[in-house]
Formats: C-alpha cells, structure tokens, sequence
C-alpha cells in the first residue's frame, strides 16, 4: 500500500506524512521546488524522509517565477505582523496561483506510476481559510478529475486525496505530531527565511507555527532572527 | 480578452493557437519543457509566436523523467509502424501521467496572473482516443476544478477550457489550419526525432501527420528521415 506524500519540509506535510506512515502507506515522499522564496525548506526534506523511513524522495522543479503573481515568487511584499484574524480576511498574496493543482497533478502523475492509491496532502482550511485551493471542494474536484483524466481512473483504480490535517488547528496538528513521533525538529515554516535560512518569526507561517507550539505548550525547535 | 495558448510546436497546438487569434484574442503562448524525447519541436515555438503575432511567449520547464512511466519521457520504446486502428486501441505507451493536468495547471496560473479568461488547448479526441486527459469529460472537470481552486474562479471569473480541435480529424485541422493562415511551415509533430530533429517518418504521430496532409491534399512541408 503505497501513498505519495506532498512533503515542502514544513509543518503541515511533515505531520501528514506522518499521518500516512501511521496509516500503513509506504511513504513517496514529493517536494516541488517552484522558484519559492523559502526553498530552504526543501533542505529538510532528506532527512525528514529519512526519519520516517520513506521508501523514495523525489525532487521536481518546476520554476513559478515566469508566472509570478504571489509574494511567494514573484516582488510582492510577504506581510509580517498581522494578526490571525487579518491573516483570515480574503485571499492572502501569499497565495501562488494555482500552485496547489499543480502539486496534486505531480503527484497524480508519479501515484500513476508507483502505483500509489492515496496522495496526502498537509492542507487545512483554519489557518489559511483564504486558499481557495486547500477547501474540501478543490480537493473533491481534483478526486474528480484524477478519475477521468488518468489510466489509473480509466482502469478503475481511484487515487484519493487524504488530507488528514483540513480542519486542525496547529496546534492540534503540533499535537498530533508529537503523538506520531513525526520529525518536527527538522521542519521549517518562514515563507521569508534569512540569507541563514533564519525564520523570520513575523511572517504568517511564523506566526501561525509559534502561536500553535504556545498553545500546544510543545517548545518551538524553530530559531527564530525575531523574538517578536 | 487574453488567451492563455498551450503551444507544444506541433501541429495541433499551433492550429489551436490561430483559432485563438481568429476570435479576437491576445494569445499568451505557453510551452512546457518536460523531459520529452521531442523537445526539439519547442525550439519551434518562438516563431510561432512571432508569425502569429502573440503578446507573450513564456517556457516552463518541469522535468517529468524524475516521474518517468512514458515512452516519452522513460525507457520505453516509442511504437513504429502502426496502422492508425492499432494506435486507437488502448491507452498508448505515449501517455505521459498527468501531463494534460499538468499543462492545464501552469496554463491556469498564467491565466489568473495575465487576466486570460480562456484557455486554448489542442486537445484531439479522434486520433488519440486512447488518451484519458484529452476527453471531454476531462476538460469539464478541469473547468469545475478551475472555478472551486482559484482566486479568479472564488471572484467570479470563471476561466474556461477551449479545445477547438477536440472532434476534428488530422485532414480537417490541416485545412482549418490553411484557411487561418497557421504556419504549419514551423510546425513540428514527431515523437522520436534523430540527432538532427528530422521527423523519423514512422511514430504514431508522424504517420497521424503523414495521413493528414495527404487526404487534405496539402503538401506536407517537414522533412523525414523515412519515406515509409
């Protein structure tokens, strides 16, 4: 039993990754390096497949930067400082257009070939509840989609999206974490990492990660360049 | 009005391109660099472009041979010499995994950043018919997928999937072809071609080509390394 992870070395995937392991799945783990400003993350991403004892790490770069058009790859400033309610309101310019199809149809595409079933996938809707494409109804679309537009479908073997994480809190999803023994010292959140690989600790992702370690009363292993 | 055009170099796309032109829209010409054998028709592109006037050309490379499971992209042999009722039968071992819901993804993400409400497409239902992406059914789910996971589709622009060649046959898109000015002169449609990007003659899409352009009574204007 085979699932593909979506695993960017933060938070979120590692957890489900972890979700998956807990599950049965042999782990595939697949990291896309799409021109991010935070592509330290991706550093981790080795070792966190190590620590789960993943079967395959596979890196795709895919560069987003000649579309543009999100703070995450293009010259658009990454907001700091805002509070989770600010963060809440309407579609945040961190969002990378369709960046989230674009993951699933990677790993719809290596799930066809390694003969996966399932692609897990660390999105959640209450922190970032502006993505358009992390809300059930995107991920019952693309479930969709894979059943008509792939040999897989057309042979009848359905591949899934598990999002296991979709209405957690991070600080659940700290919890849960913990509780899986997922490597959580070695993922990286900042989407505005220092030229150190620092997190920034003022950025959503940062806020977001150290309000959910505070509420879950686990020590944040992050290092921090603010203590703010 | 901006089209989002995905443009391969081949024949099909290049058609689809001129359709585009001929309603009326600013063409945005995208081409993807994915690891295929015939990466050489991509060089074509640029003077696509400019023959057709279109505001933008932008390549996106995303290496698919990390993913393989295609005679495109992987050790597999590219079938030769078969009649067009072998081709239609099955799913061909030319299938690259989700490359059409690849395709659409990056064509999706340029269309939000540009502000194209359309997405021309090249997709052909009768010569490939054993090809799932390039279905009906999987064009309507693209679109439903579309309007759920973008910012544009969560703002009420909807953007939708045009794929004007979808029941034309090889001869029919020739001539539309000629009757829109295309330049077919450029275009390039051979899966495996030799050291000089000359058209081996004798793949499924050069004999679908070859076939083409003989019962639309049109001088074909490639070069092939096999009269067969």
């Amino acid at each position: 039993m085979r699932a593909v992870v979506l695993c960017s070395g933060g938070l979120d995937s590692t957890v489900a990754a972890a979700e998956a392991r807990a599950a049965g799945y042999e782990l595939y783990l697949l990291s896309v390096n799409y021109g991010q400003r935070h592509a330290v993350e991706l550093a981790r991403v080795p070792e966190i497949a190590a620590a789960l004892g993943a079967a395959r790490h596979l890196v795709l770069d895919v560069n987003l930067r000649g579309i543009g058009g999100s703070a995450l790859t293009d010259a658009i400033p990454v907001p700091k400082d805002r509070s989770v309610e600010a963060m809440g309101a309407g579609i945040p310019p961190t969002y990378v257009p369709a960046r989230n199809t674009l993951f699933l149809a990677l790993a719809l595409g290596w799930a066809e070939v390694v003969g996966a079933e399932t692609i897990y996938f660390g999105a959640n809707i209450l922190d970032y509840s502006g993505y358009p494409d992390c809300r059930p109804e995107f991920l019952r679309a693309f479930e969709a989609l894979a059943r008509v537009g792939t040999k897989a479908g057309v042979e009848g073997r359905t591949i899934l999206i598990e999002a296991p994480l979709l209405r957690m809190t991070k600080a659940d999803i700290i919890r849960r974490g913990v509780a899986l023994g997922a490597p959580l010292h070695l993922t990286h959140s900042c989407y505005d990492p220092d030229e150190m690989g620092r997190a920034c600790g003022r950025c959503d992702s940062c806020r977001l990660r150290r309000k959910g370690f505070a509420e879950a009363q686990v020590a944040d292993p992050a290092s921090y360049a603010s203590e703010k």
